[in-house]
């Protein structure tokens, strides 16, 4: 399909297709978007309840501080060190504008986040997508060449597999030219933070979001932390397309969830524990699981092809997710769920093996 | 400043200044950044009070189909014509990236909204900005020479004039080989909406926003209403950009505000009712007041530099919006308040003037 009024760069485009998110009502076990099955702090409810809508007929702190304050608070570095977006997603589109629209070609793994190499087509950038192991580990060594940039999750999507500090380290070291994001989206889970590298490295970008250890998928909060130059570049772009990102109660709600740290550490390590339920589960049928420290497992199942479980789930009213692209269309994405949920999974799957 | 991990096109932008927004707890009485005086529909505050922040854990409908549903039945359009963007000025950017990256230079007024060449700078797009005659109307003849693309704010801004239906029509029947966007941030304060000719010309498209008469600016809702083809196009960059751009509790807001259309109306009439009183009296100060189809007023006078009056009156507290730009640097743009605020500006004003 095109247009004759569309620019030609439009035409060229291959949107990102997100996991399916059912209509209201539909009852479904949701085990596809990577969502946390907890429902927000308690102190989101409550502020949430006692909300002064009048707020909302004023526009809402373009430099969002107070909320940044709260997140460089939490992670021990300075306001001046945070970038807050519209959900990861928005931080990481400004990140590939400010960063990676450069000569040379930007790094990253061929098995990883699928919105990558969309942003490439929509901004024009220059790619090398990197083959990762036949195990998915990310082999490093192969990011010494020259670059424009290199980003990588951690741990990787939609592998769960996680990097060292160590690691990390090692490839800054060796990396100081261009800017290397690391992408955490899912590093409350088990894995390691490198934030406190940001002190070391200038060219350390790292990148987080609310939506999944904090519970709040529905709000589009993200933000990244870095030296103070980065966050500045990325101002200069989010305030040459949108002064105002986070509205008031988006601002409001993300600052309700950091406060309650009992909270946020109760449910990742709740989702940890059944993760590790439901892997044992899963091998005890057969799959092979990846070793994940995410919230999520990444697995494949020597006799049953990925597409007919999905299938098979699917009309079970269960919904995970399955990508059909080479190198992972022998996998499912299994988001990890209650263990209620995590169970009717299994029984379903138990059936459907048989 | 710059710095060695931007992209060459970071160094190139002029980012948007957005209006002060003064920190919390600051008393002034703010006539600078064009939001409504009256707080949201009380039917925002009824449906907040209510709502299960469990939704917030998953992910909002990237679609927002509920919401684009209601804005298509309020304008009596199909769903399949309304796009939404969190805030009509995401909605701006990616119309220039889909519809205005092209070989010939878009057109729009040089007295306009000054995000517009803030976009072309990001995008890399190239612009003629077509001076409007000395009494600040927009001389629509010269907009038929080739061009990439149009865009005119209508009633435009800062200066408040408004066109005729007609007008905007002869304008669509001479270019029919590129896009044509009327920005109607401001039409619903005395404005005619060309929304009903989306349906004659497939080159038509209207934005509007709900921070303005829908007294909603913290919220950072806005939105299109075009063919079905040119809403694929917006679609398509926005999906190679965020996924979800409007978080859930933005989707349910928004709603809950255009089901009051008795509210919404009323407001309206009260703000226009203000607005010409306060004309009149700034007139009888010897102020020269454009004719205003919005909720500001743009306004000059003879005797007084319009930066001694801005600085005059922040030092009592009240802000108003001064752009030190060529063309307009002798003129205030006045956010229309409360009676009781705007006679409180007139108040000091006179002061200041004596």
């Amino acid at each position: 399909m095109t247009c004759r009024y569309w620019s030609p760069r439009v035409d060229a485009l291959s949107p990102y297709v997100p996991g399916e998110q059912p209509q209201q009502g539909e009852r479904l076990i949701k085990l596809n978007t990577n969502e946390n099955p907890y429902p927000p702090s308690p102190e989101v409810a409550r502020m949430l309840a006692a909300y002064d809508v009048e707020n909302l007929r004023l526009y809402p702190d373009p430099d969002a501080r107070a909320l940044r304050k709260s997140i460089a608070d939490y992670y021990d570095v300075g306001v001046e060190n945070i970038f807050v977006g519209n959900g990861s997603d928005e931080v990481l589109a400004h990140s590939f504008m400010a960063f990676f629209k450069q000569k040379e070609p930007i790094l990253f793994p061929d098995v990883t986040y699928s919105f990558y190499t969309v942003y490439c087509a929509l901004y024009d950038i220059h790619y090398k997508a990197l083959a990762v192991h036949d195990d998915f580990t990310i082999g490093l060594e192969a990011y010494s060449q020259s670059n424009g940039g290199i980003i990588i999750p951690n741990p990787n999507a939609p592998t769960g597999i996680g990097l060292s500090l160590n690691q990390v380290e090692q490839l800054l070291k060796k990396n100081r030219d261009s800017v290397v994001i690391i992408d955490e989206a899912y590093v409350d889970f088990g894995g390691v933070s490198v934030i406190p590298l940001i002190k070391k490295y200038d060219n350390l970008l790292v990148i987080q979001t609310f939506s999944k250890s904090r519970n709040l998928a529905g709000m589009r909060v993200g933000f990244s932390v870095g030296n103070q130059q980065l966050i500045d570049g990325l101002e200069r772009v989010k305030n040459s397309f949108n002064s105002y990102p986070l509205d008031t109660l988006a601002q409001a709600v993300a600052m309700s969830a950091i406060k309650d740290d009992v909270y946020f550490k109760k449910v990742c390590a709740m989702i940890i524990a059944s993760r590790d339920l439901l892997a044992k589960r899963l091998e005890s049928f057969g799959f092979e699981v990846l070793p994940s420290e995410s919230n999520f497992l990444f697995v494949t199942h020597p006799e049953h092809k990925a597409e007919s479980l999905y299938a098979g789930l699917k009309s079970k009213g269960m919904l995970v997710r399955h990508f059909a692209k080479s190198r992972i269309n022998a996998y499912l994405r299994i988001t990890v769920g209650k263990d209620e949920e995590n169970a009717a999974l299994c029984d379903a799957l138990e059936l459907i093996l048989k």
